[in-house]
């Protein structure tokens, strides 16, 4: 049974969605959602019929966002969710490369990415709509989908080379509920809040669980302390998500009195000082450690031993498995850091349309993370660090590879190393050292124009070092950790 | 990660198993597989090891049942459980037809299968051992099972032929697990009460769902109103699994103040009288519809429905779908009757070995379960018949279910089975045989009138059978085939 349909039929008339003054009920729900179904069915003009097309969203959010999210599965369509903070070349590229057959938009990204005239999306197959313009007067019932189909295709940046595209199962996106349920326990007064992108798998898999749990959303169109303060006495929540910038600004501002039984935390390791204040707090923090690739959690502190291990992303949940290996594939001992490679039930089956990458990644049914950490002699992982050299600012990845490329393209650029440094507001500050071509003198400000033309906000480096030489390896690879020190 | 293994590293001071006077940490628990893991290795003497050998249990329940049974995952084996209650010359004919490597018994049934002059076992390749005279002195680390290797292996009797072995894989039972939570919940204080035998799907899934969710089990020896009142008040009980029967049994004994919050009802229609009283009594029960071949629940009463849908056994659980059709294999309108057609990712691939029966059971991934029900208008399944139970009267059906409401609604009845009787005339002749509450003298003459008045002619009862008891079977359904001899 289709899963929105589940719900409406086991409790009508239960809430299902927050926002700001609104609610809606499941039944409520699903008579917007057939709808859009019925209008994304119509948009969507391919041979096929919108039965597993690829329906892009390019949205903030927002309860439209959460009725096309269902409306996709509604229609047994696949999802590809978009950065909103992308450039116009990047979304394009991205489109392009998964031969999207339809984008929606809503009214904030129909105006910078079509009616804009220098942030121009260049579509080749995709057709787009804007949500507030589709007309909702058809009605369709639930595509038959299977769980082995494709739920979602999300975007995952590299250390080296383009995005590449993840693509999740729908038993992929059950099998990660259901290991969260077990860690966190699933009680009728549940109420979730969201206040992370729907964009990012953290946020998404929120709504996928709330709609399985058949527990209430409340969703943020984004986080904003005072709003996540309020939000949660208004509406008795009982689980969040947040990453540690997010609960770090939280500090103070969090009632003390409050429902709150489980807050995860996620996207990247967290500063040993900022969870034991939470504890501290009487805020029950359960750090985790998730991939895109793995539809969110593989990893998460059990709540009867969360005091005693504090800093570590707790142990591998239900249905999957983590090994810690040497560079040889042997398996390390207890402590000894090395490689995380994963496996599960929750684990997407490979990156979409590359063989070469997925070859490289994967050992049978083992994915090696890129990351680094150790086991403990009771299996709780200790992340050490995310990839190489991938740097969380504000809860968002940037991949050095991909802001270098950007600034290896500006004339007079020799080369560029960029790097993060910590901060007590972002986690990280995205840094880069730089050094000229013989002879020129950079423009500084026309080199960041230029990264801002090509580059997400966020990706665009904050400090800018220029040097004569960049500190290399005997095999000639930049020592980033060494930058970090200048 | 092995499941047990995960609740050790999780909460290994948390009490896994509550029996009689006694109780059992996972840590204290894991010691004990650890070492009845070895044991069995070393007992089952074949090529390849223990790893994926069919170890055949053939016990009471018991804290060694326990044992047993996560010892056999843990050592990468499948277990075959054992009804008890069969004879010598069934049990040996499973075990010959399922060629099991390994036989457990325990000390009662050694008494009476083994040591016994006139039932004693006979076993064409099965070796087998005493659970009481194992040695534990070894110690094995856990094998590394994977979700679609066998975990069980159970034998399902039809109307007609021999026994048939329905496996089932850790993904089926994980799938059930995780269905059961999401109707139900999932709570820290969780602790479930399991009455019913090991043997069958409706007791051992409790074991496995204890073991994933990381919530105690409290194992009875066997039912026992009295002992079943007291572990509910002992071991604040919060969730229990009875068929009918039982249910029927602890009326007036069952305590009013307890931390029941749901109390799963199987194992075939309920009277709905019964369901009544016990929401009037407090106790929230859920109907639920299930078979071996589902590693059990296929639906499940959603909480917030229960008062308004009692008789129904609920809507298809998360991962499961539910179709009625028609004898030409169409689908059935709401609300007509029809066969009762399941998938989902908890049911079995396939009887073992048994090509033709699968071939006519399924149909694609649809399985025909055989028995009778209709969907209602919001995709409730109301279960008329079991398989076994539907009488075909001069060519109409008659579910007894439907004929013993109306029974149990007369005032004195206390229990009422109806069935079919072989009758040249008619094909089948419906029967009732009643147990009058205490004391009480039924004019049948009266209660006919009473049929009459609520039933379509056909499905009166012709022949009255007044009983002291009815027989039931270990799980404590109704033996209706008994009744026919009387």
């Amino acid at each position: 049974m289709n899963w929105l349909e589940r719900q409406v039929h086991s409790q009508p008339d239960a809430v299902a969605l927050y926002f700001e003054e609104s609610s809606w009920t499941w039944a409520q729900l699903e008579i917007r959602v057939r709808r859009m179904a019925a209008a994304l069915t119509h948009s969507v003009q391919v041979a096929g019929g919108i039965r597993g097309a690829r329906i892009a969203t390019l949205m903030h959010s927002s309860p439209d966002y959460i009725v096309t999210i269902l409306a996709v599965q509604w229609a047994g369509a696949t999802l590809v969710p978009i950065n909103t903070r992308l450039t116009a070349r990047e979304i394009s590229w991205m489109l392009n490369n998964i031969e999207a057959d339809l984008l929606v938009l809503d009214h904030q990204t129909a105006e910078r990415f079509y009616d804009s005239a220098d942030a121009t999306l260049d579509l080749q197959t995709t057709r787009f709509v804007q949500v507030e313009e589709l007309t909702f007067s058809l009605d369709v019932e639930p595509a038959d989908f299977r769980a082995r189909e494709a739920a979602l295709i999300m975007y995952t940046s590299g250390t080296t080379g383009l995005p590449k595209p993840v693509e999740l199962s729908w038993e992929n996106v059950a099998s990660s509920a259901f290991a969260s349920a077990v860690v966190l326990g699933l009680e009728a007064r549940d109420n979730w809040l969201c206040a992370l992108p729907l964009f990012h798998i953290g946020g998404l898999s929120i709504v996928f669980r709330c709609l399985i749990y058949g527990i209430p959303l409340t969703l943020l169109e984004k986080f904003d302390e005072q709003r996540v303060a309020d939000a949660i006495i208004k509406h008795n929540i009982t689980l969040a998500s947040f990453v540690p910038t997010m609960l770090h600004r939280l500090r103070g501002i969090l009632p003390e009195v409050n429902h709150l039984r489980a807050v995860l935390l996620g996207g990247g390791p967290a500063p040993k000082e900022l969870v034991e204040w939470a504890w501290e707090s009487g805020i029950p923090v359960f750090q985790t450690y998730g991939l895109t690739e793995a539809g969110s959690q593989v990893t998460t502190m059990p709540p009867k031993r969360a005091l005693e291990k504090i800093g570590s992303a707790g142990i591998a949940v239900f249905g999957a498995d983590v090994q810690v290996r040497r560079l040889n594939m042997s398996l390390a001992a207890p402590n000894e850091p090395g490689h995380i490679w994963i496996r599960g039930s929750m684990v997407m089956r490979g990156y979409l349309g590359r063989a070469t990458e997925n070859e490289r990644r994967f050992d049978g049914s083992w994915f090696d993370t890129g990351d680094f950490g150790y086991l403990d002699d009771d299996q709780f992982l200790w992340v050490l660090s995310r990839r190489d050299d991938l740097i969380i600012t504000g809860g968002e990845n940037v991949y050095p590879a991909e802001v270098e490329n950007v600034i290896l393209a500006f004339e007079g650029v020799d080369q560029a190393a960029v790097f993060g440094q910590e901060d007590g507001t972002w986690g990280e500050l995205v840094c880069v050292a730089l050094v000229a071509k013989d002879g020129v003198e950079l423009d500084l400000e026309a080199l960041e124009a230029h990264c801002r033309k090509n580059l997400a906000g966020f990706k665009v480096p904050r400090r800018w070092l220029v040097l004569e030489e960049l500190p290399q390896t005997s095999s000639g690879k930049v020592r980033r950790h060494e930058l970090k020190k200048l």
